[in-house]
């Protein structure tokens, strides 16, 4: 694949503005004036950015984060003309099966991105603002003052974006109950949240410089095949102990016997930092990805 | 279904008494005079009346709670007799896989409440109390003075009651290891088991008012048919990310589609409160539930 | 099986320090000169230990723990001639899918004893010894001072012994992730990683003490089979509510059939200390273990 030129894609994408500094890239909302609420148009960047990122060697971590001047990090989707917003004309024709929520499609593809992903929430979220573009993210920094709302049952309708099979992972049932079922708005303090977030912050204009800083120290010090298959393992560990033991003996196997792997060892012993080299496109093993990969796209029905 | 007069079943179900205040019913355990054990007569009150809220569209939340003068909560299992209060005498003749755990159905029972459910635990609380009286719940609430008792392996038994599948589930598998397999007696404080409670409260006589508060504030705000879909999917979110996708997208379609949903988008518009009107009776999909209802009672072996 | 002679034992194995003191067997490591890492024969040693003690009706606990003097509790694998320590020659020569991760033979040979199993953390740990050597036990203890690393992917390999199965499971999957996918250097008290510890101790002497006394007062207080049968239940919990239903009310119609669980329901009437008897060997019912036990041995590619 060529170097994609983030830059150059600002022009014609308008609800992102991307910047590559180094291996990290950022992507900012640019929906201030909308409170950076869920647009198809903004989905549609965001899946296809993260896909290119996915595969450019060159991007070790991906942060998603707003303007911290915004008015919202995310306030959910853009619902001024009613739900309608979320669902696609040809699904519609074809009968309730054929439905793909948008903010499921967002989190899959941040699940799917192979490379550490952030999200840098310097404001208020709310809705798809907390489910898809928070918690298929490796890590979330925070801003202390951020009101965070999971308001689906006071709407009318249920959590989405894979949220019902995130968050309990995440944080356990209990806390995730808390916020679900009662359409909750909480700071990122409160007991019932706190353990999502890596890292808490008291100045809004703070969480994107660290979460950037922590990309960065990463990117710097971490192998790419190395996150690329413990974040693998993490997703799909296998049913049991045995199968996630013969799972991480076979990514072992292979990573230890790779250069970073041996570089990793080696560095250790001469007391040095590493020099990682090896990348996703030219050092993974055909091994990965070891689960067969689930196509949710909505097919015509015809076919 | 006709609706049902909980008040009049108080003159036949001594073991709990029945108020329906608006949307919350409360069931009041009754067996003050003996620590409010758990007996055959309030484990089968207990199912049979959580099967009517259930059905009936009137009741959004049910509460179960004690007398706040009471010695306990629940002391658990009446074994004045052994641990043959445990199982039912046919049981008993058709050997060993015939037994079915009392607090194991009170668990499932709970579990199949389509409304929120929540414990007031405004006493002491051990053995089955902790576990098919507290676990299954949406929420709990508790006194900051109860002593928390899970003393099942200094009993000889096992943890009952589904709580080895739900305990690590809502609290993680460090906590509940601590709890389950020392027979700890704790405080609801305590590091252990904090976070299975969702709110924490100094005096014994405020649990009930607090939790009654909060389920009608849910029951005023959130929509019936949101909050039973919602918690299908908590319970039953499939096996994958990719799976959760799918069922959450039809669950989305479907209610957005909703009065529900479309006055929830249309009141946000329009910055007022919600005016939700569908019922399960009259208003859910011949999709939910979307998963496979497990029946296990017990059949006689001939059959 | 004749009651084995750990103290004899000692002679030849020379990588760990066994001591029976009634009913808790301590396993100390013994490779202080080498920061206690991981070599073969410590592996080897503690698989066999571990299996002995679980045969062994007199053990009802094992601790494994350092000499509280020792540079560290286990700082990882002894790789000073690289990774190859790893794998077996044999396995080498048969390709990939023959390697199987020592880490993670210990580690499934700690979860297969059915004693209470206890890491006495007293000592920084890395590597290795944050993974098999603590994520596998039912309970871990560790020094508040301990410096614990998860070092995998800044090492060029992945986090290893089946720990991207089971710290999710202990502490979720957001504070796994802020572990493992940033390879972080923490400390006990760190919110990322105290839910992991049964108990955090100032000082580094007071470690084992204080699971020793932990150990045996659960020996004493508990009964041999209720622990092995909740452990089992923990671990195999069936892949539903329904289904971990059949299981504990199978479980419990055993145990209370059993003369421990009736010596429990008694002694509580009678409010006097039970006396528990019946031992695995002897008391266990065929039924047990429920799970079938996979076998992950490599066996040669012919065979």
């Amino acid at each position: 694949m060529a170097a994609p030129d983030y830059q150059a894609r600002n022009q014609f994408n308008k609800d992102v503005i991307l910047s590559l500094d180094g291996p990290v890239l950022t992507i900012m909302l640019n929906r201030a004036e909308h409170r950076n609420t869920f647009s198809k148009g903004m989905v549609e960047n965001l899946i296809e950015v993260l896909d290119l990122a996915d595969r450019d060697d060159r991007v070790r971590a991906v942060i998603v984060t707003a303007e911290h001047t915004a008015p919202a990090y995310c306030s959910g989707a853009d619902i001024s003309g009613g739900w309608k917003v979320l669902w696609k004309e040809e699904a519609e024709k074809e009968g309730i099966h054929a439905h793909r929520d948008g903010g499921g499609q967002l989190t899959l593809a941040v699940l799917s991105c192979r490379k550490i992903t952030i999200a840098a929430v310097n404001g208020h979220a709310a809705g798809v603002g907390m489910t898809a573009m928070q918690l298929p993210f490796d890590f979330r920094f925070v801003w202390e003052g951020a009101k965070l709302a999971f308001p689906f049952v006071r709407r009318g309708i249920v959590p989405e974006a894979v949220s019902t099979y995130l968050l309990p992972k995440l944080i356990g049932s209990s806390r995730a109950n808390s916020l679900l079922l009662t359409g909750a708005t909480v700071s990122p303090t409160s007991p019932y949240i706190s353990a999502l977030y890596h890292q808490i912050l008291p100045n809004r204009e703070d969480v994107y410089p660290a979460a950037k800083a922590f990309a960065q120290e990463l990117a710097n010090n971490t192998a790419q095949v190395s996150i690329a298959y413990a974040k693998g393992l993490l997703q799909h560990p296998g049913d049991s102990a045995e199968e996630n033991h013969l799972l991480d003996s076979q990514a072992i196997k292979l990573l230890a016997s790779s250069h970073d792997g041996a570089d990793g060892a080696q560095a250790f012993l001469e007391r040095r930092k590493p020099k990682f080299t090896d990348t996703l496109s030219k050092n993974s093993s055909p091994w990965y990805p070891w689960w067969r990969r689930i196509d949710v796209k909505h097919r015509h029905s015809k076919l």
